[in-house]
């Protein structure tokens, strides 16, 4: 059986899986991205995952492995603080089974509600994931609750590896599968299936650069990201920034999978604005960290049928405003200028006047009167304006220049850019 | 033939549209909102139409007007500063048949830039919609170029019906169908599809109450809405903001819809968070206006089936941010809290550090040192905050007050709320 602790999960327990969980989670969509497509140069097939119950493919792992509860379990126990702690308390309450979840105490008070409000048990011990997940192995231990794994499992695997089977039921001739990878079930589960369907389809994982755990552990630590990445910090793609990942699902992908790629996280912030502005749907940093990979290394998948997993949404509406007006400042349509004006009546009006009949829409404006490099009798506006692409905005710098005045644009990766 | 003008539109004429345009545009999916009908206690269906291509349901009635063209037509022109020229600009170009759009001036040049480049050719003319309309049936005049009306023409109102039938074909028996109306060519389409499909089905149409115009024909003036608000002016939900509807789409809608709603604003912006949040999915504030009637309204749909349309998702990214922290504002869960402080060193990490302690999370940190109300040997500081709800905001303030902090919420509504 599958379940046994090293037992190898096979193409018959995904479909054993996907059997067992029909009916339990919805059959998610995938579609062809026309305009991804066109911007990536490959064909590019999106499989909405953030169309599940609770935003996230972890719902599939859940209902296949509670189905498969030995007999003297009376509840389940697991620990996380994301997507697999909905799935969990969600699908453990529509079977009436209860459900304990621990989660860090770091964990945002949202994220706690709603896993309670899904009908869990949420004990808040344990200052990070690794210590959640050893209070939870001891209250399985002191009660007849049995431990689930968010990714070390081999029905929590092949149940996540159910996305394949409906990604290529809806594609079958994809080039290449691309897959977020962060304890490794999704990525395991999908490799699986997609050997025994497509042998000849590439398997392709995907983490931040920041959080490249699998990566080292298969590539090798010598090779595991760009020399000046320090690992560590903060992630938008927070849901797969696993330290510790499975064992059994690494040695699946170790057999099946084809490569694991880093990107940066500019790269899963751009994704995760595209999806918004052009399929009109939510993903948070790891859902959207497969469409990052095809931005960050094009020419590997021009031309190439790419199935990209998008896995989750669930993103903080706050970080989400953030990577939206980031993702305008990045491509030219909002951007921060200072303009040095003399420090009399009708400065302000004169500066104004001349960036609106440039086409460009002021959307705040700040005096700023202490910075040393402007002259005493100058003082300092810095203007928030909105163009409708870099042209355009390079276009009202010059406009402005001709008109007499001094200006700089801020770009906060290079603040100490000249006036000119 | 529907075409004439005067002549009503049919149901045939609408199957006749379905037949024409499959395989044009996307069969849009419609989905049972869970969270969305627990929220309203309504049975919530939400059709997609946000997923067509150009991210409207404008594309139906497009390519149906196409294949309807005059045998001495050799291109199309029609005004639109919105989803009507990017349905055209696709679909005529698809089609090879040459397409001018006139586009108000003040149209963003993002707009602009779009329908130029799904292939028309735009031309900027006229201060608002009502010149370029002018403008452009001048052109028809004087060219062999078909003029076409973004919602006043049989055969688009017939193909803006489609989005009916695939509604009831998705959920037969819906109490309820609730409709943004602009020019009306939607609600008039899917209203003589649902009379002919489910005679007992209630066709309700919303519109911003700053936009009465439909209301104001059906209603009569005197009903047009509350007393206190001046029609006019900004709206979030540009896309129905017409102020003259079509004569041939309201004359369908008096005869066969049941009512006209107008909702506030902050009804629609929610309407608009709610679907990023909890259906992951990007609505503008059209598209989101049958949401916000059923907000508005809760009593009146409560226990019954009704079918939404989302009807577009081309929302200006930086609104999209906009509504999404106003929303965050409006449930608590981000807010600027005013501190006052003595104004000496320790004073600032003594108050972020019992911020912290109550578990409210600071994201920005101002200084204020010129409002008039607080003593001058002191100084106020302005936090913003996250919180998890309105009750730990509360808890949050009340906290501070605790420990010896003079201290108020700031709301833009209630900017003179009292120091205590």
């Amino acid at each position: 059986m599958a379940g046994t602790p090293g037992a190898p999960v096979t193409f018959d327990d995904v479909t054993a899986a996907a059997a067992r969980i029909v009916g339990e989670v919805e059959r998610t969509p995938t579609a062809r991205a026309r305009t991804l497509s066109e911007i990536t140069g490959a064909e590019v097939f999106v499989k909405f995952e953030n169309l599940q119950f609770t935003a996230s493919y972890k719902e599939r792992g859940a209902p296949n492995r509670l189905r498969l509860l030995s007999p003297g379990a009376s509840g389940v126990v697991t620990a996380s603080a994301g997507n697999f702690a909905q799935g969990v308390a969600y699908h453990a309450g529509r079977s009436g089974i209860p459900a304990v979840i621990v989660m860090p105490t770091t964990t945002p008070a949202l994220k706690v509600s709603r896993t309670g409000a899904l009908g869990a048990e949420v004990v808040l011990r344990g200052r990070d994931f690794d210590e959640s997940a050893e209070i939870a192995r001891g209250i399985a231990e002191d009660t007849s609750y049995e431990l689930l794994s968010p990714f070390d499992d081999a029905e929590v695997i092949a149940g996540q590896g159910t996305v394949a089977l409906e990604l290529f039921e809806d594609v079958a001739d994809l080039d290449v599968v691309v897959v977020p990878v962060g304890g490794g079930g999704l990525l395991a589960g999908m490799a699986v299936a997609t050997r025994a369907l497509h042998p000849s389809t590439e398997v392709v994982g995907v983490q931040s650069e920041r959080y490249p755990a699998v990566h080292r552990l298969i590539h090798g630590g010598s090779a595991a990201g760009p020399a000046e990445v320090v690992p560590g910090g903060a992630t938008i793609a927070d849901g797969i920034a696993v330290a510790q990942p499975g064992r059994r699902s690494t040695a699946i992908i170790r057999a099946l999978a084809d490569r694991i790629e880093l990107v940066p996280e500019d790269r899963i912030e751009e994704a995760v604005a595209l999806y918004l502005e052009i399929e009109k749907t939510v993903a948070e940093g790891a859902g959207a960290i497969s469409l990052a990979e095809i931005l960050t290394r094009p020419d590997r998948y021009r031309g190439r049928r790419v199935g990209v997993v998008l896995s989750g949404g669930n993103i903080d509406l706050r970080q989400l405003a953030s990577v939206t007006l980031r993702s305008l400042v990045r491509t030219g349509r909002l951007t921060r200028i200072q303009v040095e004006v003399d420090d009399r009546p009708g400065s302000l009006g004169l500066v104004t006047t001349h960036v609106g009949d440039l086409g460009g829409n002021i959307i705040e404006v700040a005096h700023q009167r202490l910075d040393p490099t402007v002259h005493t009798r100058s003082t300092e506006v810095e203007l928030s304006i909105e163009t409708s692409d870099r042209r355009h905005l390079v276009a009202v710098l010059d406009g402005l220049r001709d008109r007499g005045h001094r200006v700089r644009a801020v770009d906060r990766r290079r603040d100490d850019e000249e006036w000119r």
